[in-house]
């Protein structure tokens, strides 16, 4: 039925074994590419009779292994359904296919005015993105997937397609099966369509940065601002080894200490504003440096670090692999945690930086590991979920946007308690009764 | 056990008969009234091996028929339920039982500079408004139920007590049970305690008020503001009927004629500046009379005729009922949906106002109905289902906020499609075998 888009070529089935993760790779049995949700209902009705695993493939940009086919089966790569189905500039929606990727998607977008508000840094599939319930830099002002999903058209195990939601702003029509989905990772259902809430793009961006002594005194600060209510569209930590990296991948020369960026939105005056109360909280907590700029190449010049958050240490550390955590707390307990995680990380080997959506309470520590020594794995994994039973105590989570994959299982337990994944899994049987959606993902795999 | 606070007492049963729709009085079988989520457990614990329907009951606001025994059983009364467990102004939340109300909510934050956002008029229970999913006159600023409810406590069909979320502003870990409860109408579960994100009061206020010479402009005006990304914290339209009922109720002498409200959120110079660009919208529209005000007092008169458009109906038609309509449709088409339902309403005999959101695309038709001629009902749901037809061939929802209820299980149906709603059946079935939670509500009622 689908010719050369039914592949087990090895070369193919190696570049669908992993993603972003340091999880070791696993080889899917084979790879189809569908071109339309007609063509992933007849896979997933096949594969469901015949008990064949499925599961869906986007950019491979995980960071909790999502994409590794555990139990072999089907890697269904949904990139070639990338279609712009529809724009709708005077409704502020868009209907795209799931295998589009936000860049394309903002490419587009921009041609009329518009654009797509979560980013997450990798440039992943609006379908990825909506399955793992993907955040970034700017949900503190937009909103993350849960809020920019309105409708979603999606594959059931049994090969139904369901259509979820409507592209309207408020809608309160029976069960909110759009946000089940969204943050299901793979393992309801296969979404194929989803239409997304779209923003004007903004009159005005303006971004500022500045330094502090401590770790502590730039989360507080960032805490206290979100606390006064101050409208920021970005608002982002970084250590300083995230700065150094930075400095080392860019041959920039910031300044080695704790640093918040910002982003403001919003029209000239209430930009200049914004900027100038967040000027005023940021002294409160001993900020330095305040510089702010409206200026484009400016911005991007100053958010420069940020984007080498990561990246830099793929660079830095060539041939070695990322572990990225993914905790959030409630604000007061910020500062807290992101001291208990970097105390926790300064007792072991492995190199690491931190930094993070802060106004969300949200952080990611990176880990650098040698593949080639997968007992670094093991003790990596005992470090981070360390951090995450500190977290859970302090009535946090485990992951604020990176999804429970195959690594917090457990955490998932502990955080949330057995009845509630308990239902979870009454769910996931009801739907998936023979259990081929994406196996060994959020609950314990407990099928044959 | 519950010894007075089970009560089979006439008057009491009448009191759990009906709630604001027009929707004929079941008598409940018995009352109970319990005071912690223990003894909720245990009354579901022995009705659901005794196959006796529960319904949850909180102020008995719902304009759906939401809290009706309609196979009689227990109305679980959750008004006892109404501690603040605590208030974490660091971390902008709040953690309640169930059944204390946003007004006594709103008293006690108003304390320490915070408020809770969401609006639907009426004085509900928090656990009513998560459970129906309410929004309301705020929402397009500060975002609906869904948005607000961070984390659950709530009872099974069976007894067992899950704990659903985080405090966390971020959260990606598992499947989205929050979201799956919040809006399933006491069909799923019975909600216990709710942690909700709240804000601080902002700095400044102000409020303004502008006329149009058609529906059809004030409406297209308001679409355009949304459209341009302007910062409002409220956007109500109310029609020529509505702003006569509140002149007759409040003894005001408005201009009888199609009328936006505005209210803006902020800093003072960001209040000034946004309602600045309302005005150069409005004008375009051929918006007159563009009044605004910062003044406390001046700004609550401004917004009389909105507090009224509810009540001076029912004051206006003593003895009679209303039945709201509650549709949303994406902006481009909200003109042109306000005046087909005009339209339609135009040729029976009924009357009508129209008032809502609109700069969320939700609309409100209030007909009026007298109780004693029953057969009005069977008119008045036929003009409603040909409504909401046209709404959903448009796009549209047949609920923005006040849920499915009774009424609309139909509609439900021809909006989402018949998949979906099985798949809502499975849900239901695997979480409430017996089908005791609120039989005949969302879904059509299959179970003895």
């Amino acid at each position: 039925m689908f010719g050369a888009r039914f592949t087990t070529n090895e070369s193919v089935l190696v570049q669908h074994s992993r993603d972003e993760s340091a999880f070791p790779p696993v080889l899917p049995s084979a790879v189809i590419y569908p071109h339309n949700t007609e063509e992933v209902s007849k896979v997933l009705a096949y594969c469901n009779q015949n008990l064949i695993p499925v599961v869906a493939f986007g950019a491979g940009s995980s960071l909790e292994g999502h994409v590794l086919p555990l139990k072999g089966g089907i890697s269904l790569d949904m990139t070639e359904m990338k279609k712009i189905i529809e724009i709708s500039p005077e409704d502020l929606t868009v209907r795209v296919e799931a295998g589009l990727t936000r860049i394309a998607l903002n490419n587009r977008l921009a041609d009329v005015g518009l654009f797509f508000s979560v980013d997450p840094g990798a440039d992943a599939t609006i379908g990825g993105m909506a399955s793992t319930g993907a955040a970034g830099t700017t949900t503190v002002k937009y909103g993350s997937m849960r809020e920019n999903v309105l409708a979603l058209t999606a594959v059931l195990a049994d090969g139904t397609i369901v259509k979820t939601g409507r592209p309207t702003r408020k809608l309160s029509a029976g069960y909110d099966l759009t946000r089940l989905l969204v943050g299901s990772e793979g393992t309801l259902a296969v979404i194929t369509e989803v239409t997304l809430r779209v923003f004007g793009v903004p009159e005005k961006m303006s971004a500022a940065i500045v330094r502090f002594e401590t770790l502590a005194d730039g989360v507080a600060a960032a805490a206290a601002i979100v606390q006064m209510g101050t409208n920021i569209a970005r608002c982002e930590f970084l250590d300083e080894a995230s700065i150094r990296n930075a400095n080392i991948h860019s041959g920039l020369t910031l300044p080695e200490q704790p640093t918040l960026l910002f982003e403001f939105h919003g029209s000239p005056t209430n930009v200049a504003s914004d900027a100038q109360s967040v000027a005023e909280i940021v002294a409160e907590f001993g900020g330095t440096n305040f510089e702010w700029t409206s200026d484009e190449s400016a911005r991007r010049k100053l958010w420069q670090a940020r984007h080498d958050a990561y990246w830099s240490n793929v660079h830095i550390y060539p041939g070695k692999r990322i572990v990225s955590t993914d905790m959030a707390v409630p604000l007061s307990a910020l500062a807290k945690a992101v001291e208990a995680c970097h105390e926790i990380l300064s007792t072991h080997k492995f190199p690491f930086s931190i930094f993070g959506h802060v106004a969300d309470g949200n952080f990611h520590c990176m880990i650098i590991t040698d593949p080639l020594n997968p007992n670094e794995l093991t003790d990596i994994r005992e470090i981070t979920h360390a951090m995450a039973s500190k977290i859970i105590a302090m009535n946090g989570t485990c992951t604020g946007e990176h999804g429970i994959g195959m690594g917090k299982i457990e955490s998932l337990v502990e955080e949330t308690g057995e009845n509630a994944v308990a239902l979870m899994r009454t769910i996931k049987n009801a739907m998936d009764p023979n259990g081929i959606l994406n196996p060994g993902k959020v609950l314990a795999q407990k099928y044959p």
